[in-house]
């Protein structure tokens, strides 16, 4: 087999074998095929698209260039949930003690925030000590004593992903579908678990801002998990607003634990509740999803899930007490309010441009290499369909610098569509798509 | 700017403008985008093409990525003729005296032979002594003295193309017509030359099979010669059969040299006079191609293009004793025949397999690094609607080494197609694509 041949067949919109995936990505990730080959299949890849099965094909040679998890010590089904992203999305932090403290095991492998997105490593390393990049032994150990886990991608666990996704990132060849079916899943299907649930954004603060696109994948990501013999479903749910009301790490933590305690926002409370209880179902835990969010709902009243988290940050090293007290949190020192123009009625927002907002004040990532300032939040005092009077709240800002804090501010305000008349609030889960094991 | 983008708006179909094209360029040769991701936005480019005015854009580019040749000390005009390449097409040795003899200079940069296809120098190399390494300076003192030389790409010219070309031979983005127009053009007006005669070959032996596709890339590459303000025409041309009666690098001389003394296979004198021709009206040395070819026909029956080839000869080192006896050249110990199999017409030839028993036979290249066997030849006794005998000679072979005898006879064999009805000869010249520089 010989790349260049490889490259010849997909520039002519042929279909691979599985054989001659395997060859392009373990030669690749063994330095055997060079960056510029590989370039130029990743932009035939993108242009003339990867079939399904082709998809399947990549993310398991992706998922065998590296080690996949064992977690056969422990007795009960393991679950996952994997979120395309968005602003405001802490359904881990929240969906990860519940399931836990229903009785099934959560290794989650997550990862970090980049552009306007934010990423459930950052949240949890606002909480003080908190250690995200545990040694797989020690990550056995805390999962074996609480049932959940949340650590970051080592270097062992798909590392054709990283080498692909770099490449990608420099050659204009990262938004298509099977690619990012391939890397997402690669990573996920390492974990060792036996279902996932996931959960695809659709809206202005969603990588596919279109619903049709976000079917797409979710049908393709449940496919994928399906022929590797997962079981999946996925929920395609709003992101034309910001989850909950609030966004930065300290603030969703804060949210997190508001959920866990049976308060918080009820879109936040309700996506929770959903993703737990298809986590359940999945996971054998519970007949029917009906079953799983009854359960869910009790983990929460009966306070064993919000208990769950504390262990589970305990035994990571962070600081439990933040949960008693989230004046423990960093906080940003400075508030600076954007109130709204004009009276009526919120139409939509521009969702991306509060995450982006949010990196402009130090409270995200533009680049990689930038640090985070976890005491960067903003809190969202209205929702699409809310009626509205000139002068009043609709976003508070928590800053430190305030560098760029004009700029975050205008990109805030601007994001904001005011009408005449009202709309309706849009629908949070649209949606599901479900397949199981072939 | 960033190359990232530039890769996005190429695999978007968008248009690039000049400067980008330049920064593409002048960043790559001098290192500085690297091979991966120039080798994505090959592919894009190979996938989505270029118009007319980013291929100029492109040619000038790498045309500029290098030194342009200034003959601007010979007081002719200067004029060229480029081949897209074939079996048995040695035109180049018999136009450029024509052309030189008639009072124009004839500059020549030609390539050397890869795959199926023949190589002006290495035909030259037959001749004893020829050198076709000449330095710029050496050159122009031959050009000076007899109005034409041959000599092979330097470093100092398309730098760009040179490190192109080896990455779109890796990356499968070869075969598109924008690239292949800007990879011949950027050479050949580095030539410094006025005008230039394109020999665009179509037919089985041709890189571009399809007459559609020779047409395109006719009128590409004449467009862009306008655009970038000299005179062009091409010519689509048959190679649907080897051109003349021989092919190999001893045998093509041979005929070269038979033409010139007014004898030789009609096929052969009459493209060479054709090409003549239009070198000599695009040169403005006559005012129509008719008196071209007038004159064309007069520098063979003087004798004054054999006489400048003998000069030239050497000039350039080489022994010119050949051209009175061309017993002197290379040639193969042992011959081999290829007889017809039953009687018919000559319906059809696969040309390429012509080339490709050459090279078989050591006789050309199948890797650019291969040796050359000067000796190898073929002779083609008959050609497409030819009435045949059943065991009537078809083609003798000349060669040295057998190693690959018994497989090269196979597809000499093979590459006749014999029918039961006579079919017309094919038509040498199909259509002329002209146009005035802008």
């Amino acid at each position: 087999m010989r790349a260049v041949d490889l490259i010849q067949k997909k520039r002519d919109s042929g279909e691979h074998t599985r054989e001659e995936i395997n060859y392009l990505v373990s030669s690749y990730t063994r330095g055997e095929i060079p960056d510029y080959q590989m370039a130029a299949w990743l932009m035939a890849v993108w242009i003339r698209g990867l079939t399904l099965a082709e998809t399947a094909s990549l993310t398991e040679a992706m998922l065998h260039s590296g080690e996949v998890v064992d977690h056969s010590y422990l007795p009960m089904k393991k679950v996952d949930k994997h979120s395309t992203g968005g602003v405001g999305d802490n359904t881990s932090l929240i969906l990860a003690p519940i399931v836990a403290a229903g009785g099934l095991a959560v290794p989650m492998i997550s990862g970090r925030g980049l552009g306007h997105t934010g990423g459930t490593l950052d949240k949890l390393e606002a909480i003080p000590g908190f250690n995200t990049s545990l040694t797989l032994a020690d990550f056995r150990r805390v999962l074996r004593e609480c049932g959940m886990g949340l650590i970051g991608q080592t270097a062992e666990i798909a590392p054709a992903d990283k080498k692909l996704y770099a490449l990608r990132d420099a050659t204009s060849t990262v938004e298509n579908i099977g690619l990012i079916c391939a890397s997402i899943m690669s990573k996920k299907l390492a974990e060792g678990i036996d279902a996932l649930v996931l959960d695809v954004k659709t809206g202005s603060g969603a990588f596919m801002a279109k619903e049709e696109d976000a079917i797409r994948l979710a049908e393709v990501m449940v496919d994928t998990a399906c022929r590797t013999g997962k079981k999946a479903v996925a929920l395609i749910t709003d992101m034309s607003q910001p989850l909950g009301r609030m966004a930065g790490h300290s603030n969703e933590v804060i949210e997190a634990i508001d959920i866990l305690k049976g308060r918080g926002p009820e879109d936040l409370r309700d996506l929770s509740l959903e993703l737990s209880a298809w986590m359940f179902f999945l996971g054998e835990r519970t007949k029917t999803v009906d079953e799983g969010r009854s359960l869910a709902k009790e983990m929460i009243a009966s306070g064993k899930a919000l208990q769950r988290f504390r262990k589970c940050i305990r035994l990571q090293g962070g600081d439990e007490r933040i949960v008693d007290d989230t004046g423990l949190l960093p906080m940003g020192k400075s508030q600076a309010i954007v109130s709204n123009p004009k009276t009526g009625y919120i139409a939509a927002t521009r969702c991306r441009q509060f995450g982006i907002a949010l990196a402009l004040l130090e409270g995200g990532r533009s680049k990689k290499e930038d640090r985070i300032d976890h005491g960067v939040g903003l809190e969202f005092h209205r929702r699409i369909g809310d009626k509205v009077q000139a002068g009043e709240k609709l976003v508070t800002i928590q800053y430190n610098s305030s560098t760029k804090l004009a700029e975050a501010r205008e990109l805030i305000a601007s994001a904001f569509e005011i009408g005449d008349v009202a709309v309706p609030s849009p629908h949070l889960i649209s949606r599901s798509i479900g397949g199981e094991p072939r």
